[in-house]
Parts: C-alpha cells; structure tokens; sequence
C-alpha cells in the first residue's frame, strides 16, 4: 500500500496502464515448493470473471491451482496485512510466549485483516480465502520469512534500527506497518496489533510494551 | 458430536440439567502452555450474558484473557470440525506435500468449517475466532496432537484400522469425521475435506486416492 495516497498496487498498474487488462495473482506459496511440483492453491483475480477464467485455464497445471475471482483488492489487502502479523507472530517467538499466544494472534490478526479489508471493498470471501487467510497462516507459522525474523529480533529485545540497519533483504511489514495502520485510522477501524507493531518499528515503545498493553486490554466480547 | 442425534455436548448437558446454567470454554489452548503461565485467550460462550461475564471475570487472570460470547454452538463446532482437518493436514505432512498444500488446506478447511456452523446456528464472529479458527490453527500446525499424528500415519500409505489398533489414546477425529459428514450431507452443505477423512478413517479409500480426489476437481470461483 502507497504511503500517503493508500493506493493498491492494481490501482497503480490501472493509473499507468488504463487500457490494458489487470489481475492479481496471490495465496499461499512458497516459490521453492512451487517450483518442486508440490501441490499449491492460489487466488487469481481480475476485474470481469471471463479474464480470471481465460488466465486460470492457462496457469491452471495439476499441482496448481488458481481459484478465480474478481476481487481484484481483496487478493491484495491480505498480502500486505499478512506481513505485519507476521512480524507479530515472530515477536511472539522471539519472546518465548508460545503457541497458544501465536494462534490467538493469528485469530485477533485475520480479525483485523477482515475489518480492513470490508472497509476497503474487499469481499470477506476473499480475505477467509487463499490470499487472505491461507497466505496469513502460512507466513505466520513458519520461522523463514523476513518478517518473522524482523519480529523475532525484536521479541528477543533487539531495537528495531539496528535490526534494520542490518538486514540485506526486505521486511516488507516494516514498511507497511505504518502505512496501514493510517489507512486504518482514515477508515475509523481499529487494528491494535498493526498499531502495535509500527509503533515498535518505528522505535516509540520496545516488545515488552507491547505485549503488555495488548495483554491488559479490557476484557470483552469475542468478535470486537 | 453425538452419531445419529447429531447433539452437541451442550444439548446433551441441556438435556440432563435443565435447570443449570451452562457455559462453554475452547480456544487455541495447550494445557502445558496454560499451566506454564504463557499468555492464553480462550472463548467462554454462555446462553447470557450476564453469566458469560461473571465466569469470565471469575476465570481471569493476567496471562489467560476469556472472551464473552452467547454462542455455545459456535464455540463447539470448531473444536469439533478441527480435530478432523488436523487429521487432513498429517496426511499433507506424512505424504510430503509441502507447506503450501497445508496452507491452503486450513483456508479451505476453514471454508468448511463456516459453511457447516453457519448451517447448524453458529454465529460467524465465534467461527473466526479463537474457539474457531483459533484453535484450527493452533492443532494444524503442531505435530504433537493425537489426531495429526494419526493423519501422518495415513498419510505415509498405512491402513487407518491398523492405525487405530495401535493407539493408547484417541484421535477424537477419527470418530467425529463420519458423524459430521452424515450432518453435513442432512443440511445439503459440502464439506470434501471432512468426507475424504471419514472415508479414509473407514478404510474405503487410501490417501493417494483422497489426495488425487482434491486435486482434481474442477477448477472453481473461490468461496464455492
């Protein structure tokens, strides 16, 4: 998501590229299995179902599959938002507070995904789907993603500059962090722990902070 | 889920003590983690509110967090339904077929889940949360639960009733796959993963046959 316009790479492509047409292709996959011929299930969308279809007979082998759709933002939003909580989930191992934490996250987190994702047009079918929930489970519950490790380094109590500075490839929750955690402001949603993992990236609280205030929020009921 | 009534334990428990207030606790919750003090947060449905409240008020402590809910149904069903696609999920790993596979497996799982909750009553919110897909989650991704562990066995070609002769403990999913099953196809809903595992549990199919199955059904729009 851009920083300030909050447009979608798609919204992007359609500004440059107006006459041409567009799709999302997003889930669940790993490149290196993929390109062992291990079974992958993915989300391809695009603005009129013929376009999806035509795309997805043509990608469409035995070991993958591209469920179509035209919820061109839908596939988007779950992609950037999973990166955050992955950094989310990361923290939570690095700090030790295992698993029970993690898939509590992981539910609090899908729970946030989808607020956003239905004030941004997305359909909840969408968000619980392979670009929504799949590719959320897949990134949070393994350790190797660049999120994860960012998150990992900061639950271990490592102050995010440094770990910044020092890493050669991308954390691209660091960056969308904030963006979406404004986005989500705009929109009047509430996303404590996107807010929660910008402001550690950003260097205003540590991870004990964290954890602390999203463990001493009220009680209430599920679902809010 | 009881075979032939289709009861939920609460029903059951309605049935025997009419007069009692009842209440349900489920979530993503390792004992040995809760025991261990690490930060947990559960579901506790009651038929009101005002008990839901005053057992979560009671229960509460810093690092296990109950959420209220009304919705006992929806609280039983994902502890139920989870138990079978773990079972699903040890048949991705024992086979070999990569994170992705499991991935996309818990979303369309997942699929399953909520289509058959919504059918029998459940709200959507408890689905999502941490009774629901919480606890999907937590048991799909660790290869420590009974039921995981049978679906390895399967998974790696064996016989599910030698499977089944082998174990000191049980895999309540192996039980609870036919029961749903049958309910599923009583309320007119789809649910293949879950037939699959009954089939597979029943010795009808093998898991080469079941895995075939899914990957090749037609190619559809997400959400069907």
């Amino acid at each position: 998501m851009e920083a300030g316009s909050f447009a979608f790479p798609i919204d992007i492509a359609r500004d440059i590229c107006p006459a041409r047409p567009l799709a999302v292709l997003s889930g669940p996959t790993f490149a290196h299995e993929v390109a062992a011929g291990l079974p992958t299930a993915i989300t391809l969308a695009a603005a009129d179902a013929a376009t999806a279809e035509a795309l997805a007979q043509a990608l469409a082998r035995p070991h993958f599959r591209p469920y179509v759709s035209t919820d061109m933002i839908g596939a988007e939003i779950g992609g950037a938002v999973k990166n955050i909580l992955a950094i989310a989930c990361g923290i939570v191992d690095g700090a030790g507070l295992g698993l029970n934490a993690r898939a509590a996250l992981i539910s609090r987190g899908f729970a946030e995904m989808t607020r956003f994702g239905l004030a941004r047009g997305a359909e909840a079918e969408t968000l619980a789907g392979l670009a929504g929930l799949g590719d959320l489970v897949l990134t949070c519950t393994s350790s190797n993603s660049r999120n994860f490790t960012l998150g990992q380094g900061l639950g271990r109590g490592a102050e995010a500059a440094a770990l910044m500075a020092d890493r050669r490839t991308v954390a691209e929750g660091a960056f969308s962090a904030p963006v979406i955690a404004a986005a989500a402001r705009a929109d009047g949603i509430e996303m404590p722990i996107t807010d929660a993992v910008a402001r550690l990236v950003a260097g205003e609280i540590r991870a004990g902070e964290a954890i602390q205030a999203l463990l001493s929020r009220p009680l209430r009921p599920e679902g809010r």
